[in-house]
């Protein structure tokens, strides 16, 4: 498409999903589950065909000479495929948490009020490579009562496409508008800058993709952004603890899985336990292969630890997001110190204290500034599915409108309702 | 101050603001209550100096020859500091939501998870003229455990520097930063720049004055703005209603004040009812010298109505914010027609319905997009007072974060938290 094409192209999504979004947030539970369950089924009856699309994207990103990695992202196996159709399913059998009406109360005026849970209209989702995020992004709007633009990476294209196609017939079959999913059909770079900047169609954009896009976006944006930066997260051993727990904890939080932005990053010990406590997880870490990245403190004590692979932490470190068997030890004098070099250093993600002190506890959760705060438990744990959303938009580093893990809700907004008697006002 | 004094002075400012939001977030319910308590009977002690302070404002703006109503909203007389003082012991009084916990649940894997409220952070308050909003901005930042930064009028610039002393006095004497109320001391517009777009400082902004000064904020603005725009208001008197509930209702909601933002403009009327209600309401509106801007099938009806001022309708007069003796009226065939037009014109301020039917108030509650919604109320209730949030930042057009009339809650965020007892995850 050229410039102008472009413009109308975007334009015209717009346009179409304002209006298709009066539609959607009118729409009853049952036929958002119609549609929900029309598109499993449809995914299932489609399997040949969208392999046959995913065939394209994979000899073009293989002819381009993509890393393998990269091209395995892109890939629509049966089994990915079984696995949205079950999601559209499992997202079909949820309440429907549209018309929900909270805290209705009696004013001294006569008039109840309360509010009313609305959505929010038309959400932008810009991904990369992976052609599910397509039927993860349609999926969840349909079930909230939205429209949504969605962008995806170029190497999916012709993926996406066939996908968006049969989200489209499954709306219409369930007497919804096929505008209430659109996908934008080019993959010029151009257009992501139309879907950012037309608050007059798009009321939110949710980026999902590595950290330059998404501070790209939210530096152009003209809409709001519900986005995730990085998660340099915590884990601190406080004094007192239960050494064995702690031990545990903090090995699950490094290890159970190295990519995750929930995994911890740095790990605190107060000074009253370190003698105890580091040379144990040094240990586990040593066996692990994970890099300790210590202050001089923590170094000293964990050179006890046989094969320990130790190097200096410099100042970089404490901000460092790994995503790698890599983590940052420092001792510190206890939950005063730990709290400020968090609130200093974290990326305000997910930070957990392991402790047996009541009072350190609550200092903790109140004083610590991140999205999600723990005590006694993984950071792995910070989860939209683990938490019981049910579903998961995305992980907000935000402290505005929606915090940390966001499910549906993220993606509603409350109204407020009044219900009078002919009541006015003197 | 020259540009790079400016520049210093604001991220000076918002260095402290963000030191002192850290403490502010930790403070006691008694120790807030306490600043706030110390507050009031500060403004009482100083009126004489206070009136002082302000008489130079007073002096410079009638020297420069401004109008007279402007020269009236400058002033601080001994009533004003005392309802300004009551206001501080009411909120003192308040109970306190930072640290409230929400909807803690266990999850199967033994965590339990729920929300706790905590304070924004730092919020920017850009206000015209009245410098009693520096004691309201200042009173529901120190309850709601945010610091923040004010930056007045020019015209008031003297009386707000009296006030905000009062306001850092308090902050000591109760033990908290004079830093979490800071008011910018210069009137250089370019402060408002710098106080806009300084997102490691400041978490959100709250413009406070005409339509003009908000968009130019909210174009401009690197963060989050709570902003509140026009109020075009519809009351839409459906078939069936009670008649004389109408003309009642729909009198309050044009003609009991007619400057605020929750005055209805727009006066909609079903077919079936209106040869019944609109001669009724327009000889009302006639005797209250109301101006009726009319579609020709009300203004057909309307002219039996004895000396009744009626106008021909335009096209702009469906989106005009009159905040004037003036409102337009049309008929509609029916409530479809109603919630069309309310959503094509309105400002998504306040919408109400009169009406008998239950359908028709279920689907106009449901579909009508608007920050708040009434059935059988006069739109003027739309207020935070009104609705028993106990105070008011502002009313929010938007939907994001907050919307419709905005308590101490807009101020908040809700950060996850997550209880073990040493869970792992798998």
């Amino acid at each position: 498409m050229n410039a102008l094409n472009i413009a109308e192209h975007m334009h015209s999504l717009g346009l179409q999903a304002r209006e298709a979004s009066a539609r959607m947030a009118a729409a009853s539970a049952a036929e958002k589950s119609a549609a929900l369950r029309g598109l499993a089924a449809l995914l299932r009856a489609n399997v040949a065909s969208l392999r046959q699309d995913n065939a394209k994207d994979i000899e073009r990103a293989t002819a381009a000479g993509l890393a393998a990695p990269m091209v395995d992202r892109l890939k629509l196996t049966p089994k990915i495929i079984e696995t949205l159709a079950v999601g559209c399913e499992q997202l079909a059998t949820m309440p429907d948490i549209i018309g929900e009406i909270l805290g209705m109360k009696q004013q001294p005026t006569g008039i109840r009020v309360g509010q009313m849970r609305v959505p929010l209209g038309v959400f932008g989702m810009i991904f990369e490579s992976r052609p599910n995020v397509t039927i993860e992004a349609a999926s969840l709007s349909i079930k909230s009562g939205n429209a949504c633009i969605l962008r995806g990476g170029s190497e999916a294209i012709e993926s996406n496409k066939a996908l968006a196609r049969l989200v489209q017939q499954a709306l219409v079959d369930a007497g919804l508008p096929a505008e209430a999913v659109q996908l934008v059909q080019t993959t010029d770079r151009e257009a992501v800058g139309y879907l950012i900047a037309m608050p007059e169609y798009v009321d939110v954009i949710i980026p999902r993709g590595g950290k330059s896009l998404i501070e790209r976006i939210s530096r152009e944006a003209k809409v709001p952004v519900i986005k995730h930066l990085d998660g340099n997260c915590h884990t601190y051993v406080d004094d007192p603890c239960d050494i064995e727990m702690a031990v545990k904890v903090a090995d699950n939080a490094k290890t159970n899985k190295y990519s995750p932005c929930n995994a911890s990053e740095g790990l605190l010990v107060a000074r009253g336990v370190a003698k105890d406590f580091l040379p144990r997880i040094g240990k586990v870490f040593a066996d692990k292969g994970v890099e300790m990245r210590c202050d001089p403190e923590a170094r000293s004590i964990l050179q006890v630890v046989p094969g320990a692979d130790l190097k200096d932490a410099t100042e970089q470190d404490w901000s460092e997001e790994y995503l790698a068997p890599i983590i940052s030890v420092k001792v510190v004098a206890g939950v005063d110190e730990a709290i400020a070099h968090i609130n200093r250093y974290s990326s305000h993600h997910t930070d957990a204290i392991l402790t047996r002190d009541h009072v350190h506890a609550q200092r903790f959760l109140r004083e610590v500034d991140s999205a999600s705060v723990m005590v006694n438990a993984s950071t792995r744990f910070a989860d939209g599915f683990e938490y019981g959303l049910g579903a998961e938009i995305g992980i907000s580093t935000d402290k505005f409108h929606a915090r940390g893990p966001v499910g549906l809700e993220g993606l509603t907004s409350l109204k407020w309702i009044v219900l009078g008697n002919g009541e006015v006002r003197s």
